[in-house]
């Protein structure tokens, strides 16, 4: 088998990871092995690479916190799991890998005819954008949100889930070349952020009332989502793809009552109860399962080819989510 | 009489105001003539010159929004104000000036044997720090507050009424020649702000959780707070004294669930019911009147003089407030 692995971290993240080739192991009891049919490389995993998030596990790791497989072989004593089974990959288990260890009772079994690549996006992304709607603002149908990185993996996701909710979006990306793939997301409204971006967002939106922003770039990006937002509202910052911190002026804090939050869903799901936890999950799974949520695929590469496909997810300039397909 | 008046605003605030002088009115039927005793100059006043504050009078306008005045002639009909009776002018009603008129029903008698400089400051800065106090944070004794700006009016009330709830308070301040005026207003740790701060307050402070930031300076210095904040904490902003938006890094947003959020007394004035308005005040005026809350005055001008006052005002090497003391 072949697996991505770090053992230090550093400011160029390709340049830490490397596919590492060792013996395939054997399922012990109650273990299942896996063959992993897909594995997005999310921001939070290069920010984990360069040691810049939140939670750093301890090194030597393997790159990857989600993905699905397909069950390739069981230990003793593992029952409901049929061999070629489609499963979530356990959060958090190095999933840039060919191969898989898991304990059975770790695995939740996906419909086996949904597109294994869609599914394995499923745990962080859409989770995010659908907490993000639901968990700052009560938003009704008719409502305005204004997000920026709207051609992010999260933002494509957010597009589609504010749409079946009735909400309308403003969609805001950092450059030209990124506005048609987030149009056809089917966002309401997509422009090209800058200074001016209040004054094109009240034209294009006739000067609606916009109750709702969400920041993944920071520095003066967050003021502009804030000079966007009627009074009173709150810019939910997820995400730092510029490398500078939040910038918001008092004029908007203090005269304007715009508050700066976060949203990490580690935290969420730390302190979420398991009820709430399965709702979003099972919404999510479905509406993936069903197509009606999908999100757009940059490229595709092997583990053998992590350095690369690292560094193509590392870069700002994609029209979709790098996935690791390994080949068996 | 003389009033301090501007017909425009303009980046150099002492450039657009200028003492006018001219008749002295006649109090008419259910009005009093006033004579100011003392006006204080607040950094909302010197925003509201230079056009950056949230709320701008109609030009031409007289400055001052605050401070306290004496009966001096009361018109038809007039009773219950003696002549001689010190009294709250009416807020936003000019103050920098010789003399105010003023509807008898709008006006609040004051203590005659408490000092009138310090009453003069009653109305915005010791409520502002009071409520920046209560309304964000359900502070507990024993608890602990951090804010910078520590020498200006709202920081010098901070710490003292903190004191009085049993708070502990780390006081920042941007220079080392502030810090022996800030230490003699009786804080906990008073410091000089820098991207160490953090450091230094744990050490202060013996690692002490801290759960609210108080944060009148922005830029830079916003973040340096949130650094110091336990996980969960908001910074609350009221001031803009660097001139920079407030800034926070998604480590501080995201991962540490650190909130920026903003206080305007206006606002809280427009939304808050009579009779908490009422508790505020009265307070305020009962502590000022006991001398249990008293602010250091860095120098007083005559109206004359408001050029010079205005410049001192918006100097950040000041160690107290300056007041209007006009000579009668």
């Amino acid at each position: 088998m072949l697996k991505a692995q770090y053992s230090s971290r550093g400011p160029v993240p390709q340049d830490v990871i490397e596919a590492v080739s060792e013996e395939t192991p054997k399922p012990g009891s109650g273990q299942v092995l896996l063959e992993v049919l897909a594995a997005p490389i999310n921001p939070s995993d290069v920010l984990t690479l360069t040691g810049d998030y939140g939670i750093l596990p301890e090194l030597p790791a393997v790159g990857g916190n989600e993905g699905v497989g397909r069950v390739a072989e069981t230990g003793e004593g593992v029952s409901g799991l049929d061999h070629g089974q489609t499963v979530l990959l356990p959060v958090g288990s190095g999933t840039w890998s060919t191969h898989v260890l898991a304990e059975a009772k770790e695995l939740v079994p996906l419909p086996n005819d949904a597109d294994p690549k869609q599914l394995s996006m499923m745990t962080i992304n859409p989770p995010t954008a659908l907490l993000m709607l639901q968990e700052f603002v009560d938003l009704k149908e008719g409502d305005w949100v204004i997000q920026n990185a709207a051609n992010s993996g999260v933002g494509g996701y957010l597009i589609r889930l504010a749409a079946q909710k009735g909400l309308h979006t403003v969609n805001v990306v950092r450059r030209e070349s990124a506005v048609a793939g987030v149009a056809a997301q089917g966002g309401d409204v997509t422009l090209v952020d800058g200074p001016d971006l209040h004054k094109r967002v009240k034209e294009a939106t006739g000067g609606a009332d916009i109750r709702l922003g969400i920041d993944a770039v920071g520095g003066d990006a967050t003021d502009h989502l804030a000079n966007c937002l009627t009074a009173g509202s709150p810019v939910v910052n997820y995400g730092m793809m510029s490398g500078q911190p939040c910038q918001m002026s008092p004029a908007n804090v203090v005269f304007r009552d715009i508050s700066l939050r976060g949203f990490w869903l580690s935290r969420w799901f730390s302190q979420a109860g398991r009820d709430q936890q399965m709702a979003i999950y099972s919404e999510v799974t479905r509406q993936i399962a069903s197509g009606a949520l999908k999100a757009p695929i940059a490229a595709e590469y092997d583990v053998s080819d992590i350095k690369q496909a690292v560094a193509a997810a590392a870069s700002a300039e994609r029209d979709g989510k790098i996935l690791v397909v390994p080949q068996h």
